[in-house]
């Protein structure tokens, strides 16, 4: 039988649902029945999650409830639903006193919040930007980009630059490697004035035929051959061009953008 | 002074970012200056890490570190160099043992790992569908989104679905409400296919004139009495249609699209 799982939060619970997944790793041998219960902002709130947590008591088994609610009434309304809360904000709050040497203002913490309306905005440019330069769509202002990721079709450089726009506020343009640029192993001319922006993303052949023999079943485009020939060819000309690049086959969206983020010092 | 304050993780370090960013918040009067320290899966990493936390020591203040490391061996290095380090992770791990009554497998957690193929294709075919669907540019397949969200330009649409597509693999299109819908107050015949996944999205006169101007610093698209005059037909087209809809203006991106899932009933 599948082990009841709560994520509770007074915002999104995408906190409480990372951090709590990734405990739940821990346990391979135990299947999971997870619920998110977001915007748990008052006691009513409070009282029909507890509700839902009654409810799973009757298959005879504790349910495990994740919280990170910032409210104490209503953390302590949780907290009696249930012989198992794991209290993911709470814990923390009274050892950060002692060590900051002050008291905590005990508001709700704002994760999510849409904070000052410069970082919302920056963020969006962002977002547009990188909307306005995906695949080479357009090469106006290329410079203006804070990374300029190039590949072959299909090998992730899409929502790579999603990501980095959406999670860091960075605009992320992104340039697809096609025949002519493979075959001359030189770099597009278009790219100068971006040239140490530039970051290279590859992925091996056997799954690069996969994903797009989904998108085109048949063809020259899919075959394992044609991805094995255009990936030793982007690969030379990161080398030869000395632009650091990474192997997406095994690695998550939040993964490589956190991999190119860090390698090209973007802050 | 600003306080020093690390996020070490072996992964991406965002949950560490964000949790850790969520706590501080309970101190508004404390400044504090972050260091993400991402991808410390190694004891030389983690070394690495003890130096900038001791580096930091040097201002004679005691820095905060805040980590999500779930091997012990890097843990115990990180622990060591610092009064103050909060261990995000670990010390949730021995009480889950408890209550789900095994032992833990003290492996890496996969907090952002690829996982399965299934889930990665699963939210880039979201993420392609929603690129694909964006501002109404195609009402094909319309019928195949996991929600439509429909509202006046520049109020929100776009990131919102980018982000529903993103972090929960969501098939989010969009439509913009332009002058013809909101002069006739009837819905688009275009979206008759995707009635029952219509929500809409409104946000007040002011922001949305003060965001359209960025865009088109004159002209009567970005004048305060245009908006207001867009945002009454749209709330009207909305109540009229019994689409539910939200007021985006103070709220940020994860929580639009947190709060649309959970009206959608999208899981």
């Amino acid at each position: 039988m599948k082990r009841d799982v709560f994520f509770i939060s007074d915002r999104t619970g995408i906190t409480a649902e990372n951090l709590g997944a990734s405990l739940l790793t821990q346990f391979p041998n135990i299947q999971f029945n997870r619920t998110n219960i977001p915007f748990v902002t008052n006691e009513k709130a409070a009282q029909a999650a507890v509700l839902a947590i009654r409810q799973s008591k009757k298959n005879g088994v504790e349910p495990i409830v994740f919280s990170t609610l910032t409210d104490m009434a209503t953390q302590t309304i949780i907290k009696g639903s249930c012989a198992h809360v794991f209290d993911l904000f709470g814990t923390f709050v009274e050892p950060l006193e002692e060590a900051l040497g002050t008291e905590s203002s005990h508001k709700a913490g704002r994760m999510h919040g849409i904070g000052d309306t410069n970082a919302y905005d920056k963020r969006v440019h962002a977002l547009n930007f990188t909307l306005g330069h995906d695949d080479g769509l357009s090469l106006r202002n290329l410079n203006d980009a804070d990374i300029v990721l190039i590949g072959v079709s299909r090998c992730g450089k899409t929502p790579t630059c999603l990501y980095l726009a959406m999670q860091y506020s960075l605009k992320a343009a992104n340039y697809p490697l096609i025949q002519d640029d493979l075959v001359g192993s030189t770099l597009p001319k278009s790219l100068d004035s971006c040239r140490g922006k530039l970051y290279g993303l590859t992925i091996e052949a056997e799954q690069l035929s996969r994903i797009r023999k989904e998108r085109r079943p048949t063809g020259e485009y899919s075959t394992l051959s044609r991805c094995q020939w255009e990936i030793a060819r982007a690969e030379k000309l990161f080398i030869e061009e000395q632009i650091p690049f990474i192997d997406t086959t095994t690695v998550s969206i939040e993964e490589m953008a956190a991999i190119a983020r860090r390698d090209m010092k973007l802050r």
